[in-house]
């Protein structure tokens, strides 16, 4: 029997949509149906792409351009893809990353005006066309993402510095990607009970991914 | 009177061929010629692009991809030129830096077998069309490099602990950008004594870019 590839599912949507909540959740279902799992995030994942969200991530490089931005997220893309995700897809590992690509088109292409064009030729640059097998985009109203992140506490970093309407932008255009290509997008209603939410994650595991679940 | 741009002025070749010696001459000579000039250097040259380039020097950082390094190299210079090269040309001063665009060209394209065509999109994305008016290619056997740098003493960082035919490609690749646009370029033999070589570069100041020396 020849070794399957493991499948690549990526997480987005606003701040405080509840990707990182959901990232454990599904990790725990997928390694009950047997798979290999590993969960990781974007910028970062890799010794070298951490320090590079360090850069990123720090209020005092507030004089960052956005295209030194993008240049700098798929640099610790480049070598997230290289030494992590597709070594371990390559070994049927399953692989679950807390925001990936559509990121880039959300938060620089839209929010900062660069348009989806000039991402999306960094992006064939990098992954050669790489994508991932299913993209969860947990869409929030902006005020109650908000909430949930002021009341989880924590210190504020650059991005989240950003005023109603950067945020605002960067939901529709997570809307938009997911209009695009619906084989690989599936939205999730982000303001339903945390227990709704993981319904429809399980249910769209089963349909999408043929994972057997012990529901 | 409309206030003139100034000229951009690049210097490029492999280590320990006379960028950084020759750099504080060609400022000086400007200078007594009347001009407005500020010295910069890649990787670096911002507040930013020095951070990036520690990660990008650090001996630690072995694992680094390919890709994560040119992009790494872009996004420095991206900053480079919207917060530091632009502006100041803008106002009429002259920039000169060690080393720019042609050293990806030469370290990642050829040295690093990426191919220059690979690097040539990235270069377009970052720069639409902006290049230096004047670039000085130091010309250098490897071997007289290598001792010059080792009797200048100092730690050695990540590329200089490449061998010596990763050398010989950045020297070829330099060659082979000069011969394609001899306009942009000038081969200086860094052979010759200091005093020679800055003899050759008097003459180019006052040939390609009407510079008034009093010499
Ligand atoms: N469906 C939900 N209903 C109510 N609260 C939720 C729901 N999902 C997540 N939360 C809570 O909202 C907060 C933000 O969730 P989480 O940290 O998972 O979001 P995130 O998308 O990872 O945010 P960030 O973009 O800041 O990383 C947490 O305190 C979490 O417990
Ligand atoms: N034409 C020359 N003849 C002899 N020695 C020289 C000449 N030019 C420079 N040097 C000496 O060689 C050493 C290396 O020069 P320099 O530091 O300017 O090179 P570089 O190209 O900036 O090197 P690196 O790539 O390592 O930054 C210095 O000690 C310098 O004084
Ligand atoms: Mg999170
Ligand atoms: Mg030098």
């Amino acid at each position: 029997m020849t070794q399957q590839t493991g499948r690549f599912i990526t997480l987005e949507g606003s701040e405080g949509a509840g990707k990182s909540t959901n990232l454990a959740f599904i990790a725990e279902q997928l390694r009950q149906a047997g798979k290999e799992v590993i969960t990781t995030r974007e910028p970062g994942g890799t010794e070298i792409g951490e320090k590079i969200r360090e850069l990123l991530l720090d209020p005092e490089n507030k004089a960052m351009h956005q295209d030194t931005e993008l240049l700098l997220m798929f640099a610790a893309r480049a070598q997230h893809i290289q030494e992590k995700i597709k070594p371990a897809l390559a070994q049927g590992t399953w692989v679950i990353s807390d925001r990936f690509t559509d990121a880039s088109f959300a938060y620089q292409g839209a929010a900062r005006a660069m348009g989806f064009e000039r991402v999306a030729e960094i992006e064939r640059w990098v992954q050669q066309g790489f994508q991932p097998n299913l993209t969860f985009v947990f869409d929030l109203p902006i005020d109650i993402g908000m909430q949930r992140v002021a009341s989880r506490g924590g210190q504020i970093d650059r991005f989240e510095q950003e005023r109603k309407d950067f945020f605002e932008s960067v939901r529709q255009a997570y809307l938009r990607r997911a209009e695009m290509a619906p084989q690989r997008y599936q939205v999730i209603d982000a303001s339903q009970s945390l227990q709704q939410v993981q319904q429809q994650i399980s249910e769209q595991l089963v349909q999408r991914l043929h994972i057997a679940l012990n529901v």
